[in-house]
């Protein structure tokens, strides 16, 4: 491609040790981060956005806003536990949420490949319309878009959310302390490998579900219940490990995490093994860890688990002083490992 | 695909022509506006929101805000006057504009295909950062997602935009009223045939540039100068009879425009004469249309040639009671022919 008019003399090309985009750049991970600090940051993002997947936080008029986008490429279009609409829905919603907004607004823009049937199309559409409604948002504006047959795999959604911030609270992946406690609302990995294993056709006698829900109630139900939440992330692409490395970078602390105490399903568990992946990489899609003050704790957690999208709910570890910047595991055999922020990728096109 | 779960039972698939999307469903005509009809509002769209094109206005706790979303999927990435970037911009900033917003906040969704390059990806998002900086815009939130090799065409972006809207008045395409006089703000179907050329890498004498701009200015300019402005539409895909048949139909009117009247630059029509392409019917990214009460036109059209994006405006035809729902132009030689919403697909991937 020729440049753009008037590039000439505008900013430089980062040095960056590929030429190309990688798949590694959609994981969530660090090739993904590495992307946005060099490409997007530098000339998109005002300098107080913190990182580019989260909800920015925006006022207008005196109202505080928060305001999300995220694209949706999941292949295939349905899987167990869900498809791509729902996902679009419910993730657009929860990225609203962990900012402590109320999502209330949507819009859709789909890009469709010529000779999508319109029954897959129909499908997706009122998937998303049963999310939404079930999660009480409304799809408000969108846009069609279609690309000749090869150019676009079936059909990809960019979700769009608007929701009120009524918490008051900085809730920021920066704010977590020495002594918080680490809490998670349930079993990881179940999204990443349902999509796996129906990407793959492999068959395992008890099907593994996507547990691709909305947790704006979950959410508001914790903030209500503790004023020392220091920050909540969804844990979606990147998995576990990629959301607890990155409350330790931006709050320049360590994490111990716990596997015994860490909830997973044994067949979820299973299939990583055979497959040779690491739980805590695998991406999930209703579920959020939350940092809160050691005090607060037990409460929040008692919130969470009398909430449906919480039974399962168990504190993982703790922030700690030492090993700044580092996320360490506590194996079951006693010994602690690093957990690194997930560095190619492990699944494509997860979500 | 198999059902999502849960859909036997949900709302029956509409009985259409076709089984499967065509490209013409992104064309912005017939076609598209029957799936939106069809399939889009039936199960997405709130019953009040005209077209999914539009901008949503949204009352948040007494904030009139406008909300809109577009993909962008042109072919070739760049092209004579502009490239993929500037247009996601100015495209979002345009549906924002002529809804009577502000233009505030954008968000930016990047799907990439594994290969592209990073310096092209690089003077795609610095071009976005030119527009946004050039229209007083802040991108705020983005996120990105990559795809295997082959199953995205190098780059699609959806940008998605928030304004506060400060017109008192109704601006609907269902306001127009016979007697009222029909405004364009300059020369039609330059981006269409700059696109086309550049895919087709045809060189003529002299080259045709998009007219990819921000209107919102021009608007807010207008919007002072009457309280009278029925309607304002930005001029895009489907062309300028798209945009008139919507709103002889949206107001259940006539529309005549004078051929003689439109504004087009003589290379545009001539390659729109020698590739066989209706002038109305080609895209623009820097055009808008508006119906004005008689009695203020004049003053509106000097306001819109006083500004930079206004210089070469026109009244180019008024609006009638007879004819409802139909646009029909007088030709050079002085017949009528009636002026149809594009069918099918002329140039796919424009914008």
């Amino acid at each position: 491609m020729t440049a753009p008019e008037g590039a000439a003399g505008a900013c430089p090309i980062p040095s960056l040790s590929y030429r190309t985009v990688l798949l590694g750049h959609g994981s969530g991970g660090r090739l993904m981060h590495e992307l946005i600090e060099k490409v997007f940051r530098p000339l998109l993002l005002p300098p107080e956005t913190r990182v580019l997947n989260d909800a920015a936080v925006l006022d207008i008029n005196g109202l505080r806003l928060a305001f999300t986008t995220d694209a949706f490429v999941v292949d295939p279009l349905v899987f167990p536990g869900g498809d791509i609409g729902r996902l679009a829905v419910n993730g657009t919603i929860n990225d609203l949420a962990v900012s402590g907004a109320r999502p209330l607004f949507l819009s859709a823009a789909f890009i469709l490949e010529e000779g999508l049937p319109i029954d897959t199309l129909w499908q997706v559409v009122e998937s998303m319309r049963r999310a939404a409604e079930e999660a009480g948002v409304s799809i408000v504006t969108g846009d069609t878009k279609v690309v000749d047959r090869g150019k676009a795999d079936k059909l990809f959604i960019t979700t769009t959310g608007i929701g009120v911030v009524e918490y008051e609270g900085p809730l920021s992946a920066s704010e977590a302390r020495p002594g918080d406690l680490v809490l998670l609302n349930g079993p990881i990995a179940a999204h990443g490998m349902a999509v796996m294993l129906a990407r793959e056709q492999v068959e395992f006698e008890r099907p593994i579900c996507s547990d691709t829900a909305p947790l704006h109630t979950l959410v508001a139900t914790m903030l209500q219940t503790s004023p020392r939440i220091r920050c909540i992330r969804d844990v979606t692409r990147g998995g576990l490990a990629s959301a607890l490395n990155e409350i330790a970078t931006s709050s320049q602390v360590g994490i111990h995490i716990d596997e015994e105490a860490i909830p997973i399903q044994e067949e979820v568990k299973g299939a990583c093994e055979i497959l040779g992946l690491d739980p805590l990489h695998v991406a999930n899609e209703g579920k959020l860890v939350a940092v809160v003050a050691r005090e607060d704790a037990p409460k929040v957690l008692g919130a969470m688990r009398a909430h449906p999208l919480g039974r399962e709910a168990a504190i993982i570890g703790e922030v700690v002083e030492d090993h700044r910047r580092l996320v360490l595991l506590r194996t079951r055999v006693g010994g602690f490992r690093v957990v690194s922020m997930l560095a190619g990728e492990q699944l494509p096109r997860i979500c």
